[in-house]
């Protein structure tokens, strides 16, 4: 069966965005710092389309994130745009343009019903009223045996970390302190559910440790 | 000159205890979760009169995190004891009985004055009321030259790195969630002060990230 993926950059004092996360900040103040060791890498220059780069220790780590998905779940936060119900007339279309990154059916939880959006290049978005099951199924469904990447925000992934619904999870240590903003195991409890460290990979100014069920 | 070093298990999700500590239960629920890749350790066990155990990844980082040291600062807690000042006619003595395994002079912070103990082993315990400056100098001249171990809790390492005073920190994540009790970075802001991670040694059911000032 297709597994739920998640990978999260996260500071050594477990925060995954800094204080005064806004719509023009979506990381928080400082939360830039947490992805400084993705930014050099050829394979994220690459995917965004520039030229040049590094190849490292990460370069293998963050080329498997994206290997095999066939699609992704991702919060309200994730998708952007402005906090209330979605403006009909002019409805935010995501922070990334006519052609996103995902190239596969996306499934955004919110509580604000809207009609699906598809995009360029293999992109649609589809909005999931019904919790974090509904938006599982649907995305098992589109995927298509292909497995499916839990994109984040913390509040989406505290959801399915809770229930004891993510098979694998990478967590790339940034080795600076934020201090304050979104911590990413807040209100999870004390249980992995059977999640065990598998894999840790060393690298410039990251440690990628890797769970799954064994 | 002397470095200052120190030394913690943490959780992923960065607790260093887990909640309702107590003179009984100094780890809190669950905190021993924290240290069960140490406990199966040859060299953990031989310190502590023990037959047996592996050796793994983890063993050199431990050997390592002990040589060298000339004196040890902790906070009151770590030294363990009653709440309230000390009690005259009948002192707490530690943790430890009559021959603790410091055998090198140990600084304890606290408010309440106390003549120094003196136990076997080369074992001493001075009781310092007036801060963390003048603990570590008084350590610093006690190590004759030998680093100085910060042997915790939270809140004694919790000052001296808000101060820019470590010189190497050693944190060994444990592969759990505690999700609640005491976190490690509480307070500490945003700034590592130069320390940078200067190695990841991967070990069974453990990650230990070594800091220190390049």
């Amino acid at each position: 069966m297709s597994k739920l993926r998640f990978r999260i950059a996260m500071s050594l004092d477990g925060f995954v965005a800094g204080p005064s996360q806004s719509v023009d900040n979506p990381l928080g103040i400082g939360g830039m710092r947490l992805h400084e060791w993705v930014f050099t890498l050829r394979v994220w220059r690459q995917m965004h389309g520039m030229e040049g780069g590094e190849v490292n220790a990460s370069s293998a780590v963050v080329e498997e994130s994206f290997a095999n998905l066939g699609a992704t779940i991702m919060g309200r936060n994730m998708f952007g745009g402005h906090p209330g119900p979605w403006d009909k007339k002019n409805p935010w279309r995501g922070w990334w343009g006519e052609n996103p990154p995902y190239h596969h059916p996306v499934f955004v939880l919110t509580h604000h019903p809207r009609e699906p959006l598809t995009l360029e290049g293999g992109n649609s978005f589809t909005f999931v009223t019904d919790g974090i099951d509904s938006a599982l199924q649907q995305a098992r469904r589109a995927a298509r045996g292909k497995d499916i990447s839990l994109a984040g925000g913390a509040s989406a992934a505290q959801q399915f970390l809770k229930a004891g619904l993510v098979d694998e999870m990478e967590i790339s240590i940034a080795p600076i302190l934020l201090g304050s903003g979104e911590r990413l195991f807040d209100g999870v409890g004390d249980d992995l559910h059977g999640l065990e460290l598998v894999r840790t990979v060393a690298a410039p100014n990251v440690t990628h440790l890797k769970y799954a069920r064994r």
